[in-house]
């Protein structure tokens, strides 16, 4: 077994080509950051752009920058800028509401193209707003339909002619286990079914390529590795040539072939502009632009190398690091089935990760014993990586996480 | 018939109690801004706060802001002190998503409850997002429902015991015109029927008292009287009494019980929290927390008493100085029945106001015909009311709307 140290961490930083991007971003004195899978970092030009946005445009310009800003089009411009990221065509997202509003309109476009089919398949241990959320669509609809609750290993053989839609995220929240979507996708289309899929922790942080995979709908998180700031609005895709045919039901005036003649009855938009509803919230949203457009500008291919890497020695650093102090790596081993992040299982969980925050090592904690550790190699360092493991198990050689200070429970955690 | 000079208002604004409100605000030099019905004005105090929240909060604080900012509860906060401003309780409004998609919830909410009943009442020449959101909505439970249109005259005689929900904007966003909320509510309680009223037009600009009404559910919007920048959150009420057994549809993370505790099946959250759905927009939310504070230091009847006055006067003014060019007054001469906007029509409308746009007063237009002058107090002055008169009646006796170039239309109007 190879023994590292810090100079071999170190020396990748010197060699690694996304080196420079680190500086685009505002990162504490201090911190090493590895939540960007939950909050991104703020992009240095993020200041700018909402001053400009506040005590220009609406401060100077008013009603009037709805056009002359392009307010207006601003869900279907970060769209467009989004869909460069995950393999969708221009036209085929619109950056808009929160993840789990678009998640409804999705899957209910979904179960209104396959009406007479009646099984949605998820995944049980998927992060709960979908699942909350689709027990609440079939709920609404008068139980018409049921849930198909699965586990990854179960995902293929839940497929079957009864199955409306398969609504699955593309890298788990708590794991980071990585599903095939490509594989999956076709076995859904197989059996009739409709796919959407739930890109919050991919966009940004792994290829994806919806197209290539045949994806149906896609639904996902701007605040994560897109970096759009806290809440910032979520992005929803519909494959092209569903567009003609799908509707959802959150029939808002944006998405009115003509919002601006005021009409009493509802007409639907063409193209994507169907799954947008009402107004949108423009600082937010122009914040998440200026993430988007720094993602845009680098290599998703090179994002995902050092992504790799940077969790292969995680893995590595813990095991020769933290050995014996009862931690087990809950990721997937192979870097290729595993998304941005590595993840942890310690029954003194919810301690260890409240110490390692208080000395600077910021990742998260997901009950009951998940600690997790989001690689964002747009501003971690490989250096980081090798100084969280030393202070992790410093903090277990010591046993810090004993203090009751860090038992606590935080209001969000 | 009293003839008024321009020294007539000025006497006003020096007797005004609301004036050091408009030092509250960034108005552009050379502006009479009569559009705070569609985009409120810019407080002075915005800036700073999402300064602080995006280069302190956001940069520095990172994820752990959701609990040192109290990011998580803001549309709870803020919720409470829109509250105050509509005449209902702590704990019977949250700040969040937008307009329609609050109207679908509290609109699903309610033929939830009244679950026999198959009709929707609703006002034909509503603002179109009211009408297009039910419209989704009835057609997505497979016409189970009707959507009976009337316009304010017929509401009344609209009620019947088929009548599930009665939904109605309590000022008509063309005309201004203001309904009669408490005798609207008490007959629609008579049939057994529930009342959802958008106070998108009302909130911050006349005094409401939701629960003296009797109002079952309520949504508005963030934007407009309340000053809380482009396309901010909306807020949803729904009154005490209801808040146990209603559920809506839109069923994220923020609903469930113990967000937190990420279990697989959804659970609803005590009180006003089951209308949450997903994460909000916190840039967005926080600037509209400005906006809420700085409405809740005014006196929400000297609002009223000055409104009334500026629209009895704009009108009075219009008639001496615009008369035989063609207007007609929209808007209800009695101020008690006139929300705070005076609405003139007139076939040229569209050209008309975009010269007034040009020289500096900021109305809007609505087609086909209609001219919609915004009053707000805060900001506005009984001068800027002359002087906008004054301009109009100089555009129509030069006939300066013919220039063609008043005639191109924009894309957002």
């Amino acid at each position: 077994m190879t023994v590292f140290t810090r100079d071999d961490f170190l020396k990748l930083d010197h060699q690694d080509p996304l080196a420079p991007f680190r500086n685009e971003f505002h990162i504490p004195q201090g911190v090493i950051y590895m939540d960007g899978n939950s909050l991104g970092a703020m992009p240095k030009a993020t200041p700018r752009r909402v001053r400009e946005v506040t005590e220009r445009q609406w401060a100077q310009g008013l009603i009037k920058s709805w056009n002359t800003a392009d307010w207006f089009h601003a869900p279907r411009r970060i769209g467009d800028k989004i869909a460069a990221i995950i393999g969708a065509e221009q036209g085929e997202v619109v950056a808009t509401d929160s993840t789990g509003i678009n998640l409804f309109k999705a899957i209910s476009a979904a179960l209104m193209v396959n009406a007479d089919r009646s099984v949605i398949v998820m995944e049980g241990s998927n992060f709960p707003t979908d699942n909350y959320m689709a027990q609440g669509l079939v709920e609404f609809l008068g139980h018409r339909h049921r849930i198909r609750f699965v586990e990854k290993e179960g995902i293929m053989d839940a497929m079957d002619d009864r199955v409306a839609v398969v609504c699955l995220t593309d890298v788990h929240y708590k794991t980071g286990h990585r599903l095939d979507m490509q594989a999956i996708t076709a076995r859904a289309h197989r059996h009739g079914a409709l796919t959407v899929w739930d890109l919050c922790h991919s966009a940004g942080a792994v290829p994806v390529d919806l197209n290539d995979a045949g994806a149906d709908f896609a639904v996902g998180c701007g605040y994560k590795y897109l970096n759009g700031g806290p809440g910032a609005p979520a992005f929803i895709f519909v494959a092209k040539r569903h567009q003609d045919r799908v509707k959802q039901p959150l029939t808002g005036w944006w998405s009115h072939r003509a919002p601006f003649e005021f009409t009493r009855d509802y007409e639907i938009a063409e193209g994507i502009n169907r799954m947008l509803s009402g107004t949108q919230p423009i600082l937010s949203l122009c914040a998440l632009e200026v993430g988007v457009d720094l993602m845009a500008r680098a290599d998703i291919h090179r994002i995902r190398e050092k992504s790799k890497q940077m969790g292969d020695l995680f893995i590595a650093a813990v095991e020769q690091q933290c050995d014996g102090y009862g931690f087990a790596i809950v990721s997937p081993r192979n870097a290729d089935e595993r998304g941005s992040q590595v993840s942890l299982s310690h029954k003194n969980g919810y301690a260890i990760m409240q110490a390692l925050i208080e000395r600077g090592v910021i990742g998260d904690f997901r009950a009951p014993e998940i600690l997790r550790f989001g690689l964002t190699p747009l501003y971690l360092r490989y250096a980081d990586v090798w100084d969280a493991v030393e202070i992790l198990s410093d903090i277990m050689a010591r046993q810090i996480w004993k203090d009751p200070k860090y038992h606590v429970r935080q209001a969000v955690t």
